[in-house]
């Protein structure tokens, strides 16, 4: 007689708790259970399933439309959402190349395992139109009180200050001076030559974290739905010509706002300035779940999956 | 005219420099190129290809084929080495397992993306012979000369000291006395339920790095091959019973001292003992080529891709 996953006979089927939160849903995924009854959790803490079950409306966001980055492929849609306060010549660059229908038919020519999945025009005989030639360097940006950066108090190894802008992955210098998009897994950015002024159409979806690239190439934006349709991609090497492998092919890429509202998938991302989000990190820092047995009281930020889940259909979200 | 992927031209096709070790091949992955002539490298240092291409023949081992996992799945073949030091336990059950043919026609029931991919027998009418019903924890073990632990000498937010046994990240207290096998990417781990020695016949293998799983879950070793093939499953939550979506089937899971010789894939694997693997991780802390502008001088142990290479046909490596 089949049992349910998380059944608690010693021997049987086994799931790990407590840490699926990439799924969209409800703020609880379905394989995420908590600890059966009769286990004890850690005194007078949430998990983080019992903090995003617990949220308001008003601890999510809906992205901008006009920052959505819908990247069609045959095995499906991926999202990227582009930051409103890094990279705005990338971002220009990147809708304008979109609108134009730059991307139709072009492909994901370079996706190495672990990597990155790297797409543009390997061939070179598509016109770039309106866009710019070359784009100056975004790798940094001044930090702005007007980004609204939310510091973690974990130590990094690759920045001195850490945190998230938009609910996006962010590193600062000592001084809070500069500060840039991270490569966690599922960072958009812009692939260059060894110049740095020297991107212009060609991009790139990390598929693990590629931390020494921070400050090396200019990000964008992030993934926030369908990275497993670019885990999935055919792996690939650059051809050396038209007669090679181009990997598998972009059927289109749009803005979200460009697309009639039924075309669209509303989605909502937990915002990173309030409190559930912080108590949301505070409840995989240390696992409030009777499963663990080690809390290690700490958090490497690119291993933080940003909450997301479908938009409410409210008329604020659905536009 | 169809150009390099590495043409120098501004503006056109781009191919970011020198992070491609992920691939099987020669060191060097095709992707990967050195920086144009005229570009300046870092003073003195070489860059990581460059460091492989001149290794000795004595810098790589070859697995033992007794500890070698091969999952076979329609889409390919994951090779899993087994450590020879950690988890001997859940190593003497899994290949107990796999020599009755136990995996065979199970499957990977819950693919989570960025989390986990889990196999085993959902339904729970597999008999598992010889295996035991319940496994002890090895979480850790104590920390012994004779397993050649290699420091690292970068900060991690996780351990107190990490490094490399095998040629596989390990964590270990500040005292030394205890170490064990890190979840980055690719760890092969077993799942359990709430009770820490429940461990039996389910196994997963991570596809991000999932640290916070550290000492509360026994890893036994880490993918060396094929880890494309894990990323493209398709994501399915668990079943409820045996009518539910099941998950992509494994075709069978054996030991690669099993097979023929002509069924096997002989893989080399850079030795974590070596100054050639020393100097590898140090020249991708501080990229060589002239098209980094910040160094970080840093290392995240899960973002160093410990090369993996076609085994040279030797009596020796293909035994």
């Amino acid at each position: 007689m089949p049992v349910q996953p998380n059944d608690p006979r010693p021997g049987r089927v086994v799931v790990i708790a407590g840490a699926a939160l990439l799924a969209l849903g409800d703020g609880l995924a379905p394989g995420m259970r908590l600890a059966p009854a009769g286990a004890a959790p850690l005194e007078g803490q949430r998990s983080s399933a019992e903090i995003l079950a617990a949220s308001a409306a008003s601890d999510w966001r809906a992205p901008d439309p006009e920052s959505l980055l819908y990247i069609d492929l045959d095995r499906g849609r991926v999202i990227v959402e582009l930051s409103a306060h890094f990279a705005p010549a990338h971002k220009a660059q990147i809708r304008t190349l979109a609108r134009q229908g730059y991307y139709e038919g072009l492909s994901f020519y370079r996706v190495i395992d672990g990597f990155v999945a790297q797409a543009g025009d390997l061939i070179e005989n598509r016109d770039r139109g309106a866009a710019a030639e070359t784009l100056p360097p975004e790798f940094d940006r001044p930090l702005l009180d007007a980004m609204g950066f939310s510091p973690l108090r974990d130590a990094d190894g690759y920045a001195a200050r850490i945190g998230f802008v938009d609910s996006m992955p962010v590193g600062s210098d000592a001084d809070g001076k500069r500060a840039w998009l991270l490569h966690c897994a599922g960072a958009f950015a812009f692939g260059r030559e060894t110049a740095a002024d020297t991107a212009s159409t060609e991009f790139y979806v990390t598929l693990q974290p590629q931390r020494y690239l921070d400050r090396n190439l200019t990000v964008a934006g992030r993934v926030i739905d369908g990275m497993e349709h670019l885990q999935a991609l055919r792996r690939v090497e650059p051809a050396s010509g038209p007669e090679g492998d181009l990997g598998e092919t972009i059927v289109s890429m749009r803005i979200a706002s460009d697309l009639p509202q039924a075309e669209r998938k509303p989605l909502e991302v937990l915002a990173s300035g309030t409190q559930t989000f912080a108590d949301y990190i505070e409840a995989r820092r240390n696992r409030a779940e009777a499963f663990f047995v080690h809390r290690p009281d700490y958090i490497d930020i690119c291993q933080i999956p940003v909450p997301v889940r479908p938009a409410r259909a409210t008329p604020e979200t659905q536009r």
